[in-house]
């Protein structure tokens, strides 16, 4: 089933944007090639073929047409993952003769110099005889047709190989970007190297560089260095290290957006500089999360003055065309506080905080239209008077978006996208900045620029944010590629799977560090009930984390919740299990023996991870979980007793164990919460109805099961 | 037994240096106080006592006496590893009143401001009450305590802890390095940063920093731009780079000493200059492994007009007092065809080869002397009239160093530290740079200056390197730190397995990489079976590899060799339960369970790998290993068998399973060797034997079996 619905999916796929692609209803187009294919984002159009082009020890590269230096080191970096991959021996440095050369890549032109909003970034690919051909416009188009061509690399008992195949590409959105706070915490600059990498093989094209907030003011300013000085714990990227991080990305074809989030999430500038505050202070850089009070004063010349003296300063540091102000969730309350603010409210007719914030923002808008930049900030910059030119980025929704769009604002959204909330990525996959039932005019459409993932750092570390990004973020990166039919939320975790292994040669830790963690806190390399635990369990959604284990920008980020993985792999095979078990009555074997073997390892873990979590106090959040986890286990164990022995429970049975996923949904102070617990009741429910199976079609069995299960009396 | 004469080790070392300690003998110090520790390297004098001090949310380090910026830094970095290991919210800063404080650091100065040889490195930690002192001459010292004190970090049920105790510590050696080749493979700044941090740990005080070689010449040259252009495929550091480096080295108080490798292992440098070779050129890039030909002309006085230029550049850079000009394993071969350098050799009356290098290094002296620099070079430097200023490093052996010695030469050693050569950590902690049995004097002794690590770098890449160097180096470092007479290999490994896990907070890619290569050639995250088999093999030793397994530094890294960990714990811990089963006749039930465990897991491995080898190429490596892996399984279960059974095996049994270990012995094309295959001969033996443990005693049988399994003819 899941293979006939991925083929059709390319069939279709061929069809939506190049008309010249033959329809797929018509033709065999997949015989001979591969019906799967590990592409992320899936491209527009794609035509496997007959035939495969080999990776041996004569592979090389050539260009074609217009060649420059980012496109050379393009293909260097493209060449050193392809000989990592394969482990055969390949000669760095390109071929002279492209006849002879197993890649040739043509580009029209060297696009822009700094990557722009709009730029053409399609290619076209074309595998076939001995040769790849991919041919784009500029050179970014190209890049990203190296990273389609690297994960179309498969292999088989004879070797390594390119399938044969056609490929014609292009993104749907041209802002897909992710918002990386470097402020709450600070990232080194490897960090966000390795990261821009990810990025890369995903085809982001916008770094959106939160560098500025209540916790922290992490760019050198040589006009003002008592900001950076004075606000950041000494933790902030000198002008030299930004140009370097610039360059990186744009080595990789993605811009470099900067935020400085004013007037609010402004408490770190008023450490070194409490005169552009609007309460007196003096200010402490805040440690805490949440939403504070310190906002600048909006209503003194000398605060417009500075503003534009370090604007200028960072519009020359950062030359992409926009800069984002921020101008998110100020509440005022220290202007309300201020006389002097409220006189001068009365005075210019300004009637509340809101309009305040606008008056800000014109003032700024001023500022940045003087430095040649566009202006982008949170949904509450758009208030009235806003000139057309400004970007809204929301965080409210795709309606929010849309109500913009009507105004003729171009618009980016966040919402849906926020990873640092711990959502599984089928969750951010299926949020479309243009949702399917949109009644947005095709004119209005265009004002939909894309997305940006929001990596908000409350709770990272350098040690534990890329697997806060990766790789759920790559289910972003194609929502904004991919045509929007490409929704199988199947096939994209079974790509995603693969996405994940080969994010890793970019030196990324999502997957590596997971162990790392877990072996300091057991502090010894003996962690596999750890890792057991870990499986089953997610850390907790939205902001409760905060509420749960409350903690400060000083706590340590290397508790059980940090190793802990966002989208538990294993929960989601445990919810295949049971369904495939339940779909299997009345026999219920199919899945048994798997299932036995994960419920076992469960149960086992407990008396092992009590004993670790007593001999290491940072493990003591462990132990109220092993308990759970050794009950979901047992109780796992007894359903399918009960469901292969066709033999019911007994009628106390049912309610004690719904009381067991009861005990283990409750919120702990690990901040971790069970992701098998939807499943777990629907084998309850299976074991107490097993009598039943005989007498009902097992269709009609299944469904009463599942509708038993879902309804919270039962 | 291990706990015993763990105990008799320390009260032994409480004597040796400090007679103030009171006798071991005489007083029970070790009441109330842990057993075991996981000090690495062992201190010169502990003597543990009753009492700790708990680690909580009010923990906080004071400074009396002297401090400055370098300590600081250091107790923040102290702070950050402390909470990442305790998850216990610590504020950063230092406390401002020492009596409130948990650590107070007292220094008496800064001490050298570059690190020195010979800078007084001792410290004393008293741990009593409520408080932690740390007493040191200088912040160099205090460094090394407050890496002992992380060290001392345990716990139980009640928390983390320091336990009360007194140390009085210095090291044995003054010069203990490691020397990282970033010339084969050039590794970026963030790998050498780590493993600064990784000496740091260990007490390590020298990097030997070897920057040009044959395959690359990788420091930036404002005099002469053509050598780092030209001769490093784009790959070197800039001098900034080098500046940070070294500036990073002395915040851990670790010395780098640069090295030049000249007349031989010189290819690169005459890339761009010809002109300095001894034969006419051109020269590309070395990409083979191996001993080359190409020299510098030791005849002409343009080429010390070039070295002067270029090393007084180098002697302003790099801050050390000493400079290494390697001088090693040049053959002369191109001296020997050059007429001009013949004729000029018997004008002058130089003999031979020898002499015409010692007439070089004579020459470099001047040049290093002018620059205030102290010579140091490979074992081929000493030759007739070379100064005694000049350090002699040895990678010929302690005889040779010793013999320098007598001459009144500095030596340090390296024979036997070759980490490179993937031998396990016991080999390396059993060479010692003064032998117990040295005839050496006292005076003579004060020669011997210390050893370095040499991490050769023929095959490794960023991804591999760290777990070539630990955590085997920290066994090394032990030797050359601690008093001699600690050499319990079986507690260097207990605590080295802690240590490793610890020195992953420093960002060390040891263990996590591994995985992160074997997910890479699977594709996919099921690496379960290449677990197994990678648990007990080890890269071949010696120079074996590049002969098993011909590549060159263009050749991927990224193999199952790449993966291999040199020094199988799984291997030792085979060894451990084969030689228990053995002592236990005539019931050999001791450890039957867990052998059992795991030699099914060899065998129910093979299967799996032999699918995981035809899916991915890059794992054909695997196919013959796994055939053996299950074979071996299979030959220990049935061994096991007739041993619990007590039955023996049938005559042609023991000739049919020695083949299998013959089979399983062969050289590979994986360069991959079996590391359990003397233990499985003892099991072999065993089970051939068992008729005869009821008519021995336990002890003799057991005589009997070990002789008869390590006889070729059996």
């Amino acid at each position: 089933m899941k293979t006939q619905k991925a083929v059709m999916k390319f069939l279709l796929l061929a069809l939506s944007l190049f008309p010249s692609f033959v329809s797929a209803q018509d033709t065999p187009l997949l015989s001979g090639g591969p019906v799967q294919h590990n592409l992320m984002p899936v491209p527009t159009a794609v035509r496997f073929l007959e035939g495969r082009v080999v990776i041996d020890k004569t592979f090389g590269v050539a260009t074609k047409g217009h060649t420059d230096a980012r496109l050379q080191a393009a293909i260097e970096r493209f060449l050193t993952r392809l000989k990592g991959r394969t482990n055969v021996t390949i000669t760095p440095g390109l071929k002279t003769d492209a006849a002879a050369a197993t890649v040739v890549v043509q580009c029209s032109g060297p696009g822009s110099g700094i990557p722009a909003l709009g730029e053409d970034e399609s290619y076209e690919l074309k595998i076939s005889g001995t040769q790849v051909q991919l041919v784009a416009p500029t050179v970014v188009g190209a890049l990203r047709g190296l990273e389609t061509l690297l994960q179309l690399l498969i292999s088989d008992r004879d070797g390594y190989y390119f399938p044969a195949v056609e490929i014609k590409d292009q993104p749907r959105f041209r802002w897909r970007g992710l918002l990386i706070d470097i402020a709450r915490h600070y990232q080194p600059p490897e960090v966000l190297k390795r990261n821009l990498d990810g990025m890369a093989a995903l085809k982001l094209n916008v770094l959106h560089w939160h560098l500025t907030e209540d916790q922290g003011f992490r760019v050198e300013s040589k006009k003002f260095p008592r900001l950076h000085q004075m606000g950041s714990d000494g933790l902030f990227y000198t002008q030299e290290q930004i140009k370097e991080i610039i360059e990186y990305a744009r080595q990789r074809g993605i811009r470099v957006v900067p935020e400085f989030d004013i007037p609010g999430h402004a408490t770190s500038w008023l450490v070194g500089h409490p005169e552009l505050g609007s309460a007196p202070g003096p200010y402490t850089i805040e440690r805490g999360a949440g939403i504070f009070e310190p906002a600048l004063d909006p209503t003194r010349e000398d605060v417009y003055k500075f503003l534009e003296t370090f604007l200028t300063e960072m519009a020359a540091l950062f030359p992409d065309a926009y800069m984002h102000i921020g101008g998110d969730e100020n509440e005022g309350k220290q202007w309300d506080r201020n006389p002097k603010i409220q006189s001068f409210m009365k005075e210019k007719g300004i009637k509340d905080n809101h309009a305040l914030q606008a008056y800000f923002n014109q003032r700024l808008l001023k500022i940045l239209e003087k430095n040649d930049k566009k202006m982008i900030g949170w949904d509450e910059i758009l208030q009235p008077g806003l000139p057309t030119s400004t970007v809204i980025h929301s965080w409210r929704g795709t309606q929010a978006l849309a109500d913009a769009a009507r105004k003729g604002y171009d618009g980016i959204l966040s919402n849906g996208y926020y990873i640092d909330l711990s959502f599984p990525a089928a969750q951010h996959y299926a949020m479309d900045p243009i949702p399917p039932d949109s009644a947005l005019t095709e004119n209005e459409r265009k004002h939909i620029l894309g997305g940006e993932a929001t990596m908000w750092a409350e709770w990272v570390s350098p040690e534990t944010i890329d697997s806060r990004i990766w790789p759920r973020t790559a289910a972003i990166a194609e929502r904004l590629w991919s045509p929007p039919i490409v929704t199988d939320v199947d096939d994209m975790y079974r790509r995603l799977a693969v996405v994940s292994v080969q994010l890793e040669e970019l030196g990324l830790t999502h997957q590596r560090n997971v162990d790392v963690l877990l072996r300091r806190m057991a502090g010894s390399n003996e962690i596999g009930p750890l890792k057991v635990l870990l499986s089953i369990v997610e850390p907790v959604k939205e902001y409760r984390r905060g509420q749960q284990r409350p903690a400060t920008m000083l706590s340590p980020l290397t508790g059980l919740v940090d190793a802990a993985i966002p989208d538990s792999a294993a929960a989601r095979q445990f919810a295949k299990m049971v369904d495939g078990l339940i779909s299997d009555a009345p026999r219920f074997q199919t899945s048994a023996v798997e299932l036995r073997k994960m419920l076992t390892e469960w149960r086992d873990a407990e008396p092992a991870l009590i004993a670790l979590s007593e001999r290491s106090p940072s493990l003591a959040e462990a132990k109220a979980l092993a308990k759970d986890l050794g009950n979901l286990g047992e109780v796992g164990l007894e359903s399918l007793s009960y469901l292969t022995a066709g033999v019911s429970p007994p009628n106390e049975w049912h309610a004690a164990k719904i009381s067991v996923l009861e005990e283990a949904s409750k919120p702990k102070s690990s901040a971790l919460e069970f992701a098998v617990l939807t499943s777990m009741r629907k084998l309850i429910v299976a074991a107490v109805e097993v009598k039943q199976a005989t007498k009902m079609s097992p269709i009609e069995w299944r469904k009463m099961v599942l509708e038993r299960a879902a309804s919270p009396s039962k």
